[in-house]
């Protein structure tokens, strides 16, 4: 199944590395695909005659004729943030073990996608498409691609309840569901059992659809307890942005007992915010809480308490729904659950 | 030039598009090609009507004709530390614009690559591959590389002078040149103004030649100086280890005037260690200097000084590298010089 384009100089063929190595031609193939079985001194033994050969399987001749490219798409707005570079890199190293290379796309500056490079991104074909962003639609995605379905990330805004991904019943996509009610809900319990009354909300970007739903989310647990509703604090998910906020909420605003914050990052400009140009005292005069726990969070400056999203199992459930899809390319949407909890450190107690 | 493979549906051609929109079949090509000049419009129409008619082009079936697979591999030994996530989102970034897709890789825990993984990515043509580890060496990598140049980082000992790079002569490979001395050098005088004597150097990972560069270039900058050798801490560029290296060196070896950190989050670990349990002032009682300049280095919490490594400069010069060869196949070894200055804030002064 090598490649032999008119024009190029003959390529070794698997079936002359077969010859050679004494083994069968589908030996060959397994000791190209690092997850399929194969003693190591027979694929040693294999690739050691395939190199002295030149011999390499070419994807693109191969992906012609299997329609499986062993690429998988990820579509994101950065990754330079934190969280997403963490599961990005988390997400790279689980894939390679299963034979698929990573192709990153990013996302224009508002989060959505050029249509050229969605077309772009067709033409590689990839076995599957993940998108951690919200403004890439599914109905929008699904028309550019070929029979890859895609994955999105769905935040749960009740218990059990809606997701923010939007009703499309002519895109079929896979999700996986983010349980952010648990890890508030113990956030919420452990701010009330502080005392705090007024809670402040420091947003992320207005267009991101995850932090509408912590907004919502953290609006109901309030008000189940009888708390007022919280003081909303425009951001961006930036520690910059979270900075200036908190500067606006106290000096404007008239203050707040504690501080929810979209994600962490944010969180860490709120604290610098609070410590350093504010002069109060966290926890004791101000509580902080952050949501995703980046390793930054342990950080001794920082010390976050904040809802941690189990990133280990969150990525274990893409590969899981990657690879239930290409068994079952027919199936209608598929969903696995990815669960919250609150991780408790200094900025709250 | 669509793919037609034998046993899969018919797809639209390139000429079918270009009859339907009354355009040039050259036009068309333009039309998916991010970066050919097109009007607005004119590539608005033919993409509607691509989309009408199903047509993509098929990058498989177009790299086996061209040769040009529009991939760059990146091999990484960490997406998830700031400057790598930083650095693969500038890349990303430029590379996009240009009409390439980012192709990750991982190395494994030791930043070595894997013989599989190494055929593996072969397997998927790259037009060329960036190497930011020294583990995968030139040699090997070029028995692996069907066409693509390997470009890797080459940090500088001396203003002018040897790098890490090992001399190969028989693997052809393109560099940036980082010209480390200059920022360093910057950062001595600063200390050595301030009436430092005895400095210690927080290593990073020991089988990283970037960090042994960096600290020849730092014994090399204070003999000229008339100081002392540092102090050398062992370090693996992890916060844990900057702390936990920085609290034996002030507990077990008698401590310092100043630390030099291998890179930014190591200096960080160094901070919290000295501040939190040390109680000792920044930069009062002890200066501290990173290497880097990432983000998280102006956070309010650190503040730090730091040889700031110009990312934008260094993205820039990796892109034209990559078109440089391709227009050149075969030219001898290309080279882009990349400077570094050192930004100063609150840890020292």
């Amino acid at each position: 199944m090598t490649g032999k384009p008119e024009g190029t100089q003959q390529r070794a063929t698997a079936e002359m590395v077969a010859r050679a190595a004494q083994v069968s031609r589908a030996a060959v193939s397994r000791a190209f695909n690092p997850q399929a079985p194969l003693k190591p001194e027979k694929r040693a033994r294999i690739l050691k005659i395939a190199e002295e050969l030149s011999y390499t399987p070419d994807r693109a001749a191969r992906a012609l004729v299997t329609r499986r490219s062993h690429l998988v798409g990820v579509i994101v707005p950065d990754v330079c943030s934190p969280w997403e570079s963490q599961e990005v890199d988390a997400l790279t190293t689980a894939l390679q073990a299963e034979g698929f290379a990573t192709l990153l796309f990013k996302t224009r500056i508002d989060s959505s996608m050029d249509e050229t490079l969605l077309t772009y991104m067709r033409g590689f074909n990839p076995d599957s498409v993940i998108v951690f962003t919200e403004n890439v639609r599914p109905h929008m995605l699904s028309r550019f691609l070929d029979r890859a379905v895609p994955i999105y990330v769905n935040y749960l805004m009740e218990r059990e309840g809606d997701g923010t991904l939007p009703h499309e019943p002519d895109a079929l996509c896979d999700r996986i569901d983010v349980n952010q009610w648990e890890g508030m809900e113990q956030a919420v319990a452990l701010l009330a059992g502080y005392g705090c009354r007024r809670i402040a909300y420091l947003s992320g970007k207005p267009e991101s659809l995850g932090q509408q739903a912590r907004r919502k989310t953290l609006e109901a647990l309030m008000a189940r307890r009888g708390l007022p509703a919280p003081v909303i604090v425009p951001g961006d998910f930036s520690y910059d942005r979270g900075y200036a906020g908190t500067l606006d909420l106290f000096r404007l605003e008239g203050g707040a007992d504690a501080v929810f914050a979209a994600n962490d990052e944010s969180a860490f400009g709120a604290l610098d915010a609070l410590r350093y140009e504010l002069k109060l005292r966290v926890p004791e005069d101000v509580k902080v809480i952050g949501f995703d726990d980046i390793t930054q969070s342990h950080w001794r400056s920082y010390n976050l308490t904040t809802v941690k999203v189990d990133l280990e199992a969150r990525v274990r459930a893409l590969v899981r729904l990657i690879q239930r899809r290409l068994k079952a390319p027919n199936a209608p949407a598929l969903a696995e659950t990815v669960h919250t909890r609150l991780a408790v450190r200094g900025t709250v107690g």
